[in-house]
């Protein structure tokens, strides 16, 4: 996969959602077939032979291509999501952001410690709730996580949050 | 694929998400990598053909099967989300819950009319949130719309709300 054409084609959108951020839209990726299939295709040979069982998706943005690397690789999918939207009962983590706390959620049953466990999400930012959704992982005492994004804003740091032998991959790097 | 299994897989939650309400849970359908195979080989198998060139997932549970399908059939995949999560121009459509109104929205540029186009959720209940999904899609004037849920409350009667010539696909009636 040709990684500038799939730079080229992530929108930049201004102030968005506040003043100031510059949001990395991923929206006219996945509609181009040809960029969907490439970049599923290329993220799912970097997981291909790691005896990965199950690709976290953190919801919402997380939950696009994370069925498909799961899909294609073999694994089961599991969504992390906000909370009271799982149905069953679940494990939370809160996490603290710019203004305030989030919190994620996850099904009590979702996992267990035979799992070799994929966490995807589209954007390494400061790395709040991916950390927070790798401490819900690990309540599970799982074979290993990989974390996964599809892009990284640099100069966020987002991996100084993770222990040091956590495989974080990015293809995009801002 | 055998329906009555993945039927088996799927998780009645009583009082979700309120009294009275018994929620069918398809996560553990997800998290089980021969069923989320199976179910998206044989999905994929219903749309081979038609020359589908987008698949527009509805917010969040649609986002889980859609993209799967999007990437099978060679097409892109577009999403619909709640007010203020997409972040370019939108096109936004309201419609009646039981407690008030709700929104949905999508990208102005995410279609155009030379597209065919699959709508995918998981449930079809009321049809509300589905029906108001279509008259989005309608507004890019495109070639053809199929709709398609995994499964349907056939009580609730949502069809009526679509006209004739829609093709509404579900695999699990109850």
């Amino acid at each position: 996969m040709n990684l500038e054409n799939l730079k080229g084609l992530i929108r930049d959108i201004p102030d968005f959602p506040k003043k100031g951020i510059l949001f990395k839209d991923f929206t006219t990726v996945f509609k181009d077939k040809t960029a969907l299939h490439e970049l599923t295709e290329y993220m799912a040979s970097m997981y291909a032979g790691k005896g990965i069982t199950k690709v976290v998706g953190i919801e919402s943005r997380g939950f696009i291509m994370g069925p498909i690397i799961a899909e294609k690789i073999g694994a089961g999918f599991v969504p992390m999501r906000k909370p009271g939207k799982l149905p069953a009962e679940t494990w939370s983590e809160s996490y603290t952001k710019e203004y305030g706390t989030d919190t994620i959620e996850v099904h009590v049953d979702a996992l267990d410690e035979n799992d070799v466990v994929l966490l995807h999400d589209d954007l390494l930012a400061t790395g709040g709730t991916m950390y927070a959704a790798y401490l819900l992982v690990k309540r599970f005492n799982p074979k290993k996580i990989y974390v996964n994004f599809i892009s990284e804003l640099l100069d966020l740091n987002g991996r100084a949050l993770f222990p040091e032998d956590v495989e974080i991959e990015t293809l995009i790097k801002y």
